[in-house]
């Protein structure tokens, strides 16, 4: 049995890595911590009550370091790499929900984040981890950056064409819409249920801190620098994000061959279900889940590609693709604990 | 032409007043203020750019008894009491929006609101602004407590068989359901939409302030001690309350009997509307009106008296209902600026 | 392995039947029908997408007798007792989902259902499936009445009293709140989201077809004939249902010695979370869970009881209870596929 | 007085049509007719009850034509062309609600709606309803096609580029959301609350039939074809549509400079609110309004340009820009019973 530790499980991420991990198989919560809120679980989350008899303390490196094989840090940034290195000196595999080492470059972590990077030396060690493109990368990894939510949906959704047809690409837009929990558990007005109910808004346009991390690893895809044009939107809903992505094309091509491309692309992998062709996504049919679901359509000029892409947020958007990595990562099936 | 202010603006009670005067024919809104937010109204709701021109201010007594003819009081409580005597001694008069005047004993104010009144000499001045019961004293009125949301709606849908059957009376039950808007423009986790959305909940369980108003107010219409069960819910919906009241009755008595008292008791009355039996009230019909729908159910002993009331809480709940006790107070037709 | 077939998988009740089914260690599910819509089970529920591997048929008895231990019959009321007997002769275990065999007198089925009784002669060997109560019979049961969603709630909300202290209930109020997917997925404008978004009202007050099943069964647990008022209102949110339970009881009680009632009487039952004092259920505790949650709440006088009672329609209240009926019917642990 | 009739008042927007028309200073509501109901309006729409007296009639030209002034057609496609010839013969004024004029060539109205158009010679007279644009025609118009909700928000939000600007223009993508009301009041399982709720979706990628009414215009408003991209989705709101727009531009140029020209595009708009720089547009902040909100955001190359529009659909994207065209048509002013 894997002993895993949850850091921060008073945060909607956290909650979502324990309930996960409470149906896994082959694995054992050990340590649970929180910093503001400390107690039975039952008190923070009483959906667990009578569910989980573990307790949440505030947290204690050397606590987590006795009890756990694997740590989960679903933390606020900044806060991981304070603890980080620690951790993995003591040989704890770690999954980083937070966005501390997500991006490889230092300099883009303080301009969009606001702060030095204080732990430079293990930023360049982390992997960055969407199982689908990395998967190699992740087995070998003692540092997992968990994506982003909207990365995952948005570089799943563009990396079969980022890969296989670059030069084809001449623009990319990405018109990202999430339900309110990737917020987070957060007590304030603009989130409150009277200003977001019968409500819809674009915020942070053009200037969300997820875009470089959509960028470098695009760039990375397709071995050039690649600048997509991202803007968020918050939906009324709590879970999901549907992102529409639109690859204006410099050749013309065919619907069928992008969709044998996207089909080819994932054939092997479990959570990536792409549409039959005159089929949408819909973020209800992956909530609850750790699918990303893709669709296609394509303009009669065949110059203009629209790609659709919905994830739960809060499971392929976090918790469930970290639980992916873990697997990954100790040598389980991919699956476990996730169907 | 009728000089309003408003104090406390950036609520959505004053936001409502202020909203519902900038239509009405004979009022002119001359001040406005609220402590934690002052400039261009636009600036505040935002939906009122281009509509209004008027800045909201830091509160000030002598700007407020300067510039208007009447004021409407949209503060938490504790902050009417402490400013209507000034504005009571300079002559304007004073619509209450808060919960300080309703309660006619200040031991009950004590032991609900937990602070000790500050003003008994003019709680005993104060008018209870229910028009459809109290219409004529709120015409000589300098001082109205507009009732609270909850209690509206519970009152107006048994005046007419606690002031006619009074003694037929056995017990009542009140289960109320409340939109989020009733508890006010808040950053608290419990109200965020994460939270609210797809749920649903009992809160403050026979234990809520509105308890102590509505019978109060019950015992002055039936002329004697008065003691409903009360228990509020928190609906995933902004506006709107409905509560269904369970009314045990002591003798038999038909559906069309009631329907008859509940139709002649409200015949002249412009907001309430007696449904024809069969027909049940929906919050959706009410919302951004000052109406309250009443329905009607008995089951076969006829003993058991189901009614069924719906308000938006914003409008009759709050605002349009201090509007029409303005309109009363002015001379006023009853239903200016509020059709 | 138990080979379940499900009938009606195209309902909401029959898709969660087939969701939790695919999680079960010891069921393979290996009959699916659905009367109007046939083929890939992902062409009809798109979320099932690379999980089932199943189509769906044209509803055909032999081919569910001969691939089947167990049927799910997920079908609208009076389907149900057309296709039972047939299924019981060839000694198929039945769950029946639909209200078909919950009434025990046939007359009362005509009354509620307005159609004649077409199987009086099995309808007495139904045995009504909620475990917490029934337990010893649904083990040898061959065909079962599975509980309405409504009476679920009711029910367990209620049993404890009932059965410890009948003789001090004097009366009792059912206050119930349901989601919109009790209703069935069903094309009608009165559940349009249009109709129902923003939007709360009471229906078929005192007079819903849940009514009697929840006083057959009360009045079985009390050994006395119980008439409780029931009215049930449409939440805007899909799944969930809250109860708000009004006991007048005769002779004074304390909350905390109802509350030991109450936490003794389900001490066992893994599906049943009494709450501490001072805790009110809500419904997303409960939603995508087999759980009951109840919560306790007693005024002043002590003789008014209000019960909350929430569970999951679609789980606790339709296919979680089927197959937690299924569970104990074949001899397996209760809570197997349903943590 | 303008006696003003609408046929189709069992719509949304024949509904909102006649709401808006009760508080009209200068217009009398003389007949009303729908063809699946009849009967007093507060039948058809309880929350009317005591609001307006009119009954709803079978529609009947003769009994429309000697009522009326003014005809609001708020019904189906196809149901205007076969009635609007006799009453634009009578010399009654006709504004169009559905789609049926909108569009100037009749073989895209073939190719979009899928039948002929039966009334081509009046399909060259009509005007395109939009205010802010064609003014002067609306002013002497008989017959006008009310825009689609779609197209007003779209063209609002690229009028003043393309009319200024229209050589810098590249490259036009619409990302469109729209509340269920959009749809009308149908009964259909995609509608139903428990498919829109807690989901959303794409719908018609790239072929809906408002994308020929958009480019048309856009087309006639730059003087040259223009293709957008149009992509619709359905929120889980009842009312707004908000539209992301993104335009590559050819040519470098400042936020401001952009902001500039939308700001004197609209001076003397009463309708349309031109955001201050840095603040985005709110579907709620036009819920129950005539306003398009506009706000703007410009990429670090300075060559995209992300236009946000926001309205309610059924105002100025239906009922209440027909409203204004009727003020201009007679002679009002434009903003009479829309403030």
């Amino acid at each position: 049995m894997i002993k895993a530790g949850i850091v921060g499980v008073s945060g909607y991420s956290g909650k979502t890595v324990l309930t996960i991990l409470n149906q896994h198989p082959d694995v054992c919560v050990s340590y649970l911590s929180a910093n503001n809120t400390q107690g039975k679980i039952a008190d923070i989350w009483p959906e667990l009550r009578d569910i989980s008899p573990l307790s949440c303390q505030k947290f204690d490196p050397y606590n987590l370091i006795k009890n756990c094989d694997v740590a989960f840090l679903a933390v606020p940034h900044t806060i991981s790499m304070a603890i980080t290195p620690k951790l993995l000196s003591a040989k704890i595999r770690i999954i980083d929900l937070s966005a501390d080492y997500r991006l490889r470059d230092a300099r883009n972590y303080k301009k969009w984040y606001g702060l030095p990077h204080t732990d430079v030396k293990n930023l360049r060690k982390a992997v960055y981890g969407l199982p689908e493109l990395f998967k190699e990368k992740i087995k070998k990894a003692k540092l997992i950056a968990n994506p982003g939510c909207y990365p995952t949906a948005a570089i799943l959704g563009l990396a079969p064409l980022i890969t296989t047809q670059t030069n084809n690409v001449n623009s990319i837009i990405i018109d990202a819409k999430s339900g309110t929990s990737g917020a987070g558990k957060k007590a304030t007005i603009g989130l409150s249920f009277s200003e977001v109910n019968e409500n819809f808004k674009a915020y942070k346009v053009l200037n969300h801190q997820h875009s470089p991390e959509i960028n470098h690893i695009l760039s990375r895809l397709g071995c050039h620098g690649i600048q997509a044009h991202f803007v968020p939107h918050l939906l009324p809903i709590t879970r999901g994000i549907l992102e529409t992505i639109y690859v204006g094309l410099k050749k013309k091509i065919t619907l069928s061959q992008i969709h044998r491309v996207f089909k080819r692309f994932y054939k092997t992998e479990p959570f990536v279900r792409v549409l039959p062709l005159g089929i949408q996504p819909e973020i209800k049919n992956v909530s609850y889940t750790n699918f990303c679901d893709i669709g296609l359509a394509l303009d009669e000029s065949k110059q203009m590609l629209v790609i659709t892409s919905v994830i739960d947020n809060l499971v392929k958007g976090a918790a469930g693709q970290a639980i992916q990595n873990m697997n990954i990562m100790c040598g389980l099936k991919e699956t476990k604990g996730l169907m």
